[in-house]
C-alpha cells in the first residue's frame, strides 16, 4: 500500500485507500462481487469473520460486539469507508458503527429498502432474513420511513444460509424449503420480495425459477453496491487510476467448503485468502 | 455452592461438585438429559458457547481455542469432572483439554465408538456428524483402535443441526434430508449407525422410522452419560448424598428458540438461564 495520506479532503492518496466490507463470513462476497462489476477500479478488502460466523442467530449485543471489532480490523486496513455486507450486523449494529467509526458506513438494509418501495406496485413487500434480521424489525422501520402506507410481510429463514453453504443451489430439498418459507408470504399478497441476506442472492435463480414473474426480487447485495457508487461519487472518494482494483479476502478463521461454493457461484478470483486471528 | 474443599481424595465436599458439561450450544443438553437420568444426584453445571455456535464447520485451531476458554469457566464453577458433550470438541480438542486440565475429561467419541463395536454384527459401521468431527477422522481411529478390522463409512451433515435448530423434528423435509445424507452409508452395507452429533438424538425418532429394524442407532449422548457413571464410580466422585441433584444452565449468548425446541423434546427443566460473557 502507498505512504497513507490521512487528508479528509478527498486527496489522491485517500481515493486510493481501499474499500472495507465485512461480513459474518463468506455471504457478503455477494456485494463483493456486486462491488467488482460496478466500480472494477476500486480495491476491496473483505474480512468475514468465519471463526464465529453466523451473526443471524445472536443477539443484538453479540452481533454489536463482534461488527465494532471487525470493523476496527478494516479500519487498521486503511479502509476510507466502510461496507456492512451482512444484513444481520446492518440490522442491529449499524446505528453504533456509523456514530464509532471515522469513516462512511453503508448497510445494506436502506438500499433494499428503497429499491423495494420503487418496485412495489401493490405496496407490499415480503421479507425474508435471518431470525436476527427479521426479530430486530429493521426492515420495516426502513420500508415505512419511506412509505407509511407500505404493507409488510416479513418471515424468518434459517435453514436458507446452511443449505447455500452445503452448496445445495439448485436442488428439489431446496425448492421445498424456499416454498414453505415463502409460499405464506405470496400468499398474504406480496408482489415483491426482499432478499434479506447476503447469502440469498446465490439462491436468486431458484427462487426466480419458482416464483415466476409475479413477485419481483430485491437483491439487497447489488443495491448495497449501488449505494457505495453513489457514496463514493458524493463524497469525492472514488479512485481515480484507470487501473484495476485490487481484492483482498481476509477471513478469522480457515477457509471452508463455502468459500469454494462462492467463487465458483460468483465466478470471483479472490486470490489468496489471509487467515486473521 | 458450599465451602470448596480441594481435597484431592474424594472427600466429601469433593464429590458435591458438580458435573461439568460444555457444548459449542444446545445440542449437548441431550447429554445432561441421559445424566439426570443416570445420575439423578449429581449436580450438573452446563455451559453452551451460544456466542460462537456452532463449532462443526470451524478449523481445529479454532475449536481447540475456544474448548480451553470455556473448560475454564467451567473450572471456575468448581467442576469436579469436565464432560465434552460436543464432538466437534471431542474429536479436535480432547487430547489438549486432557493435558492441560486438572481434572478428568470425558468426551463422546470413545464412548459412542465402544458402544458401536459391541453391537455391530456384521462389523461395518456408519458414523454421521458435523464436518469438523468427520474431517477429524476421529471415529474411524477409535473404531479401529477397538478392532482394527471394522469397516467404516463416514459422512458429513451439516444441515441436520439446522433443521434440528429449527424445531423441525419430524417433517417430511427432514426425512428427505436424512435419506439423502444415510443412504449411501445404508447401501455400503452398514448395519450400526452413530449419531456422531449431541444435537442427533433429537432426530433418533425419525431415524429409527426411516431405518428400520435393519440399523442399530448409537447415541453418542446415552453411551457418553454411561461412561460418566463408571468414571465417577472408579474414582469415588459419585455424589454422597440422596437429595436429587441441581441443574445450571449458562450461555454465552441469550437462549433463541433452539432452546424451546430441547427443552421441550427433552422434557428438561433447565430452571434460569444464567448467560456470561
Amino acid at each position: 500500500m502507498a505512504v497513507i495520506n490521512q487528508d479528509a479532503h478527498g486527496g489522491a492518496a485517500e481515493q486510493s485507500r481501499p474499500i472495507g466490507v465485512f461480513d459474518s463470513g463468506i455471504g457478503g462476497l455477494t456485494v463483493v462481487s456486486a462491488l467488482r462489476t460496478l466500480l472494477p477500479n476500486e480495491s476491496i478488502f473483505y474480512l468475514g469473520d468465519t471463526a464465529r460466523v453466523p451473526y443471524g442467530g445472536k443477539s443484538a449485543a453479540t452481533v454489536q460486539r463482534y461488527s465494532l471489532e471487525i470493523a476496527a480490523m478494516l479500519l487498521s486496513e486503511n479502509a476510507k469507508t466502510v461496507v456492512v455486507a451482512c444484513n444481520t450486523a446492518s440490522a442491529v449494529a449499524l446505528s453504533q458503527l456509523t456514530a464509532t467509526l471515522p469513516v462512511t458506513v453503508t448497510g445494506v438494509i436502506q438500499p433494499g429498502a428503497q429499491a423495494a418501495i420503487a418496485v412495489t406496485r401493490n405496496g407490499h413487500v415480503g421479507v425474508i432474513g435471518t431470525r436476527a434480521t427479521i426479530n430486530s424489525g429493521a426492515y420495516e422501520r426502513a420500508l415505512r420511513s419511506l412509505d407509511p402506507k407500505v404493507r409488510v410481510s416479513a418471515r424468518a429463514c434459517p435453514l436458507l444460509v446452511p443449505l447455500i453453504e452445503e452448496g445445495w443451489l439448485q436442488t428439489a430439498i431446496t425448492d421445498e424449503i424456499i416454498m414453505q418459507y415463502v409460499s405464506p408470504l405470496v400468499n398474504d399478497g406480496i408482489d415483491t420480495l426482499v432478499l434479506g441476506c447476503t447469502h440469498y442472492p446465490l439462491l436468486r435463480e431458484a427462487m426466480a425459477r419458482l416464483l415466476g414473474d409475479r413477485i419481483t426480487l430485491v437483491d439487497s447485495a447489488q443495491n448495497c453496491a449501488n449505494a457505495v457508487r453513489e457514496l463514493l461519487l458524493r463524497e469525492n472518494l472514488c479512485a481515480a487510476g484507470p487501473d484495476a482494483g485490487r481484492l483482498q479476502v481476509a477471513l478469522t478463521d480457515q477457509p471452508d467448503n463455502f468459500l469454494r461454493v462462492a467463487r465458483e457461484a460468483l465466478q470471483l478470483d479472490v486470490g489468496d485468502v489471509q487467515v486473521r486471528e
